[in-house]
């Protein structure tokens, strides 16, 4: 388990090249105040012996600032994107040995105005490298990411990926596959072969909040098209500004619908539907299932109203995608393009044992 | 997030010592030749200071090999303790910083002799530390673990836990809340209300080889029992030491019981069913569960021979479990007596997102 190899120091480049100690060591950490001929003659010498630079060290020793940025949907306490946050500002600790800056820019995932004006707020901060929280309409994100690209800014996608683009690094979890193994579960948990099921959107502007969910709902329909084609699958729509109006939609649809007995939703709102049930209609029994182990959901799942979680360790999700960025931007160590997180089921039995 | 404290250096405590550097140097790290007189001026002012020692300094800084030992059931390429082995030496690598040994002593989990004469080995190489892969026998556990008591060396248990011993820490899965998760999924895949599921045992010395997969077995049955109870449960013992008379078994299982439809195991060897099958009788569709990913069982979800596999993360379990005994035996620092890992459920729709 001991490896040995011969390590080449500064004193032997210094030696190599008839230059001091000091003068190879602002050559290697690319400082200025050495002269063109020190330079050439230190650069000939690390051309020959094939001298891989060691980035930590240098890094370390550098004076720079690496300013990282981030642009996120906004999010209340606790919610899926908070975590991904607390997981990003993680890495900000772990790796404080070196200067690093880290700003959020938040936006409105319904409001496309909003996150332009984002992205000019974050541009303007002339950050290294950033990390986007997706909005879900191609052209704005094409257009930031242009922008990004011109400047030469390394970028990572979290949550939802868009192969079109071409960022240092994704994490998230494979959509569609998560969709599928939602509809998975859901074929097991219908008993008959033609059962209802309604899937419940969380919408804006006339569309879900990302590529994920939306993406998530093709892969279970493909499932459910293919397993349990005789099942009927409602849709229904909730407006995330309108809080009281979600009661009387779901009032409505439930008592219009009395055969529904399955619900799905493909974002971390399945709580409320499993609270309304269980407020407004106690007697009625619906299966539920939904994404992401926040508090809420969690409080569902050890009460019964809510079956079924998707989970998908969100804090590893910004840690894991802010290392790689640093290891990227800071290091220069290349990263893999697409980091596909897991996909968890979590019941009553075993969400205790699940860690974000 | 920036914190400041005043810290006291060795300078510091010399001076108050009257004493120099060196002598308090080799008071802090427990070395000898220090005169009995010095001693006492430096342990009064390091009481009066309430002095917390720097163990991960001290022991960078010490001589002493820190030797650990490991006595783990005998296992095959690719097995679950093959992979728990290499998350151990893993750990092993991480804090190769400081001086460690690391043994690993194997006894076959079906032959108590085997483990006793195991456990002396161990106890003769002197180790600090000792982890544990628990035999099945209490008597036998308990007569190691008062063994090590008597010695005063501190133990890990792995994968098995027994509430009536006192190690520093142990890893493994929560055994009854697994079984009852894999209940659970069980109850979900089937679809009639009184449909025959079968248990598949792989047996030695009239036994399985753990608690953890007994106690696996006690919280399915506590499940089905609840939520199943018109289900018949057959079970089908398969010897460890006789790999053709398990074709045998189990042809001779499926022949007689043609309304087997499901079927479950408690530790990784699910796959001798699902391929048995499949070679044997193509045409017998038969719903199978098993524990751990490893190779084979990955290429049975894959193939479709067999459907669920619940996952714990060996590899981890060793990490961790190694970092664990390291933290609380060279550093000193006091661990969690209970890490109950994930219960995690493995389909072939995510599985290719699971990492050990």
């Amino acid at each position: 388990m001991m490896e040995t190899q011969s390590k080449i120091r500064i004193k032997d480049i210094a030696e190599m090249s008839g230059v001091s100690v000091g003068t190879v060591d602002r050559v290697l950490h690319g400082r200025t105040n050495v002269s063109k001929k020190s330079l050439e003659k230190v650069q000939k010498v690390l051309d020959e012996i094939n001298y891989v630079p060691n980035h930590y060290a240098s890094a370390l020793a550098s004076n720079k600032v690496h300013k990282f940025a981030a642009i996120l949907p906004m999010h209340e306490v606790d919610s899926y994107w908070a975590r991904v946050e607390k997981g990003l500002y993680e890495g900000v600790r772990k790796f404080n040995d070196f200067k690093i800056s880290f700003d959020v820019f938040q936006y409105d995932p319904f409001n496309d105005e909003s996150f332009k004006s984002e992205c000019d707020n974050l541009i303007n901060s002339e950050p290294d490298a950033v990390i986007i929280g997706p909005i879900f309409n191609y052209n704005i994100m094409k257009n930031f990411v242009d922008r990004l690209d011109k400047k030469e800014l390394p970028y990572a996608l979290l949550d939802s990926n868009w192969s079109e683009f071409n960022p240092v690094t994704f994490y998230g979890q494979d959509s569609l596959k998560s969709g599928e193994f939602s509809g998975r579960i859901m074929e097991m948990a219908i008993k008959g072969d033609a059962d209802e099921i309604a899937i419940f959107r969380v919408m804006g502007e006339g569309r879900v909040a990302s590529r994920q969910q939306m993406n998530r709902e093709v892969g279970f329909r493909n499932y459910m098209k293919e397993h349990c084609p005789k099942c009927k699958i409602h849709e229904v729509n909730l407006y995330a500004y309108d809080k009281p109006g979600m009661k009387e939609i779901l009032n409505e649809f439930f008592t219009q619908n009395p055969d529904v007995q399955y619900g799905v939703s493909f974002n971390s709102s399945i709580h409320l539907v499993g609270e309304f049930l269980c407020k407004e209609m106690p007697k009625r029994k619906v299966t539920l299932m939904g994404y992401d182990a926040v508090d809420a959901n969690v409080k569902c799942i050890k009460d019964g109203s809510v079956d079924f979680l998707i989970a998908q360790h969100p804090h590893d999700q910004g840690l894991n995608c802010f290392r790689s960025m640093f290891n990227a931007c800071v290091l220069h160590i290349k990263q893999k393009r697409d980091h596909y997180v897991s996909i968890e089921l979590l019941t009553k039995e075993n969400i205790d044992f699940y860690t974000d």
